[in-house]
């Protein structure tokens, strides 16, 4: 009898083939998932409600820019738990398709946020003209597409793999403390179905959205909850809500699983001071 | 004897003229300024260590991006101090130059960033080509400088009216919902020499950072501080210390003057808890 062929994992995230969340996904689902480029995060989240694929990675943080909100509020909206977190240092890479020299190169494509994260490699290289493109690897493939020989892109050492471009210069950023931390999710029914199993000595995560109503002191009674029974705070952040003045939405991880006794007694007394609780996800902890 | 004419203040913020922040400049410092663009927020603080320019600009955080945790690295590496806040909408324009009609219009240049927050604008005309730009108002700037009788770009009114652009259409964002909160800083002997001054019954806000050993606990004992006293907080963010795993920085904005017995305290008792603590400054409350 022939074995069945096992289905591969199809991946939703946000950007072109060879962007930073496709690095996420395959360290945190694996090398041999097929992936779902999607224009927008809410287009990644609809995927995976949808039933399109069989999970989804987000980018929730970075340590230049912050947290990405927009995220936090798709979250809150859908039923889409995390699963795992992971952490990719953003390296830009310089690209150009095979047989075209350094020495030749005059144009360089990328994101202008990549361009501007390559200030002094520019600085070093005032020969290059600069030139904004919608998307870091999709300036590779653009390259490769039309056979430019003058010119080079900006973008990760995926793309270049992916197009088949040729990395002519590594890691040119001009902050290597450049990280941006991912999440993976996958449907409510799929985690009760499989529960998460971590490795052993693996320690767990807990990630939650509440709100209060804003009287002084409301923010530390909530923290009580976590700081009477010694749980570790990992993020914390407040977020104006919309519309509200003075009311907040605050965001949560602690060093914990949601079915400790510790932990669900945590919550359970948070709950009564939140006017909301979501738990967004447990999962194990990400290097 | 001739009237001795006041020097105009100058304002250094990064972007072209044109960019969100010269509109909360002028917001914040009133609309005659004349002002300094820089390539860099790292510019805009050297500029106004430098004695280059009065006062500086700088967006803190936006509604769907975050903390621009970039800048908080710079207030902490520098000593200017904050003196105001103001929040600005991002409303973005549809702008050509004079003689361009709608109907002509087949291309539409802005930075990524921008065209993609006007993605059902691009639904409802798909005649449009996106073409990507550096920078929002410099593609105001490049179509009036060429002439260009095709395209239009997506930016600021303000930008509109600095170089002669026409709007055709205006508040294309998708989002109504995206604000951009901005400080002002000036140097400190400056703030010495001309103290602060708030309309009647106006409150102000304090801005500091401070950093706690990751012992369980160590943030609501921190918070014990402000709730003990009943001061109340408007922002608290954790970002993990690069380097130094369990230790983080907080930033932390909470009603208050400094120089009120009430707020000393709280801030004498902040730093016995806290490794590090800088009040980065005390100002006015923005609408």
């Amino acid at each position: 009898m022939k074995r069945t062929q096992r289905r591969r994992q199809l991946v939703a995230f946000q950007g072109e083939r060879g962007a930073f969340s496709e690095e996420a996904a395959r360290k945190l689902l694996g090398a041999g998932i097929e992936v779902l480029p999607c224009p927008r995060f809410e287009d990644v989240f609809h995927a995976l409600d949808q039933k399109k694929v069989q999970a989804a990675v987000i980018p929730i943080e970075n340590t230049l820019h912050g947290s990405v909100h927009e995220n936090y509020d798709h979250l809150l909206h859908f039923d889409l738990p995390i699963v795992g977190e992971t952490s990719v240092r953003i390296v830009h890479n310089l690209i150009a398709p095979p047989g075209v020299p350094f020495g030749k190169i005059r144009r360089i494509f990328s994101h202008p946020v990549a361009l501007n994260q390559c200030l002094d490699f520019f600085a070093r290289n005032p020969q290059f003209e600069k030139v904004p493109f919608y998307d870091t690897a999709g300036s590779v493939k653009m390259l490769m597409d039309e056979g430019v020989k003058d010119a080079a892109a900006i973008a990760s050492a995926v793309a270049a793999e992916i197009y088949g471009g040729r990395i002519l210069r590594r890691s040119i950023e001009d902050d290597r403390q450049n990280f941006t931390r991912f999440f993976a999710l996958r449907r409510p029914e799929d985690v009760r179905r499989a529960p998460l199993q971590a490795g052993r000595g693996a320690r767990w995560k807990t990630t939650v959205v509440f709100s209060t109503r804003n009287v002084p002191g409301a923010l530390f009674r909530s923290l009580s909850a976590f700081a009477l029974r010694d749980l570790n705070l990992t993020k914390i952040e407040s977020r104006p809500l919309r519309g509200k003045p003075w009311e907040y939405l605050f965001y949560l991880d602690f060093i914990g699983q949601v079915d400790e006794p510790v932990c669900r007694n945590a919550l359970g007394h948070l709950r009564e001071l939140a006017d909301l609780l979501r738990v967004l996800g447990c999962y194990p902890r990400g290097d």
